[in-house]
């Protein structure tokens, strides 16, 4: 079986349009802090119109493998996480194709994961098994994890977010998955939902949801420690991690969570949604499949900083904007991508059939020129 | 590594109601022999106002659990691949915990595999995958396939059909996946999708359809067929094969798609969809877990047998009801369950949250109450 396998490389994408919290917090007419330090927020990213999750996705995909030196015929699986649904039924990795089809590579297992938040956690789960099985045909996996959280005017709005993670998978790797520490909790909620179909909008009952989050934090953790020992021999703490990662809604819940895990390890004590925890363990690696290089690829700290921030009344007539264009056809959008890095893809057209059309941004010393994906 | 790991134990559920394809061609309009000869269909399932592919699959897992007589303690994942969407955000497979949250099994992995037809066949090979990774826990695998195809009046409505199959995964299994054989063809298309989201009817394209069905077949069969050269080190011909089991999107499909494998391995020679053709070996097995034991659980023939027909009035009516509630809320069914089995789950209500409620009809010997689940 193939060993220490996780994560070899990672690029991340989101919109350069954002806007500050605390901007946000005095449009809506909130209390100062509110938002800043009530649920710990700091600046929200939004897709413009030009922008959507298969545009952040095709532009994550295509600068991992660009960046990373990867060819995509050595690609044996492909698999996307999203909670964002724009057809019921054309998985977004469809969307996706073309990058590896104009290659000759169609074998390329894997479709969506879908439920809420969890989607992204099941797709890079699914595919580290796939690399562990023996399905796999030796090549790489390679997972897209993105969303554009948007929620109706209201106490859930800033809790926003867009972004479009890829992740390669393979063996040997300096992210790697220790896999029988793992803890899952899953149950029946109506935390979070999506039954007004036509609505991009979810139904949200924010204090159930804190209240499952927490519950499902409390009964991964138990199950996780229950594991640790088994397999261990001792007791599990949160002194045995180097660092915990934690599913982020806001991250005022995320300093909470960690505080109770804390407040566990002293109590060693469900009822919600999908939630798992597991086991990372890192390592430098190799070139370009190292920690270091993973971070200077992904440039988290530049893009941040080359956003642009938009006045809250621009914001809003965009989320307007979005809600009409939302399941619609026959539009054409702005086109207008002069806030895009080069080499962003993004949509240009819904046509009268609702299918998609996305262009790709031309890289300034003009060797990727504009290319439209039909 | 888990060895022959597959399917260990089957039950399928669909429901009572059913229309004669034969009725509704003349109910159509449609020259004779329409649709059974030149689609090769006989009879269509479609669900009632009481049921739905969340009822179906309830039904159809815990009749696995309790005639195999397996403890939902020792599922260890749970997925579903469906392409009928009652809520974009919330899994089908969420639905289905409380039948282990009774039992205080809340860590079971998976969520729902998403495209279109191809999400059962992605959630089977996921789960057959995990079994034989490192963080398989030693636990049964339990994978749902279930979808409520309806279709706008036109050519594609006598494709429709309606069923929940639930399928228990484990090593050592009756059928068994020969996992190195294994060939996918993945394009983006728009032959069939679900763009308009208040719509439970997809956009269809008939013609393209076909096209992509019998590219990808064609192209899943070239993958195939090089793997099991490199692997055997020899030719595949269908000779090879006992049995070639096809996905059906009508029964002619089917004909005229085994007829192009024969003609295939004369030529040996795409755009759309997901498709991937594997290898499945089949042994006798040991009860409960055999081959025969399967085939009377599943008892298929009586089930077909025991259905009711409906005239075509009373179908289109019962279509019309279902546009109109699809994504609706603030509603209750007629609760009417006289043609349901005892132990089928039946909706009864949508609230105004959307929060949807089903209930169990009473077994006969009185050992199931009527259960509501909420």
């Amino acid at each position: 079986m193939a060993k220490n396998v996780g994560i070899l490389a990672m690029e991340i994408y989101f919109p350069p349009t954002c806007i500050p919290q605390e901007v946000l917090e005095a449009h809506d007419g909130a209390s100062k802090g509110k938002y800043t330090i009530g649920l710990g927020q700091d600046c929200m990213a939004f897709c413009s119109e030009v922008e959507d999750v298969i545009s952040m996705s095709m532009t994550a995909v295509t600068s991992l493998l660009e960046k990373y030196g990867i060819d995509p015929k050595h690609i044996g699986r492909l698999e996307v996480g999203s909670e964002t649904v724009l057809d019921k039924s054309k998985s977004i990795k469809t969307f996706l194709m073309p990058i590896f089809e104009k290659y000759g590579n169609t074998d390329i297992e894997g479709v969506d994961s879908t439920n809420a938040c969890y989607g992204g956690t099941a797709a890079l789960l699914n595919c580290v098994n796939w690399v562990e099985s023996s399905s796999w045909d030796g090549r790489y996996g390679l997972v897209v994890c993105t969303d554009s959280a948007v929620y109706a005017e209201g106490p859930a709005r800033p809790t926003g977010g867009a972004a479009a993670i890829a992740m390669l998978i393979g063996p040997n790797a300096p992210i790697a998955f220790e896999s029988k520490l793992r803890g899952s909790h899953m149950a029946h909620a109506y935390d979070f939902y999506k039954p007004d179909l036509a609505s991009e909008y979810p139904v949200v009952d924010g204090k159930l949801s804190q209240t499952c989050y927490l519950m499902a934090l409390d009964s991964c953790y138990k199950t996780f420690c229950n594991k640790y020992e088994k397999l261990e021999g001792k007791q599990f703490s949160v002194a045995d991690a180097d660092y915990f990662v934690f599913h982020s809604p806001y991250n005022k819940l995320v300093q909470k969570s960690f505080a109770r895990l804390l407040f566990n390890d002293f109590l060693r004590n469900a009822s919600g949604l999908t939630a798992t925890m597991f086991s990372l363990r890192l390592n430098e690696g190799q070139h370009p499949f190292s920690l270091s290089n993973i971070a200077t690829v992904m440039n988290l700290s530049e893009k941040l900083k080359s956003r642009h921030e938009f006045p809250p009344e621009k914001f809003v007539e965009i989320m307007k904007l979005m809600e009409h264009r939302y399941g619609g056809k026959d539009f054409v959008t702005s086109k207008d991508c002069s806030l895009l890095a080069p080499g962003t893809y993004y949509l240009t057209e819904v046509d009268s059939k609702y299918r998609r059309f996305y262009a790709k941004k031309a890289v300034e010393n003009g060797t990727i020129a504009n290319g439209h994906l039909r």
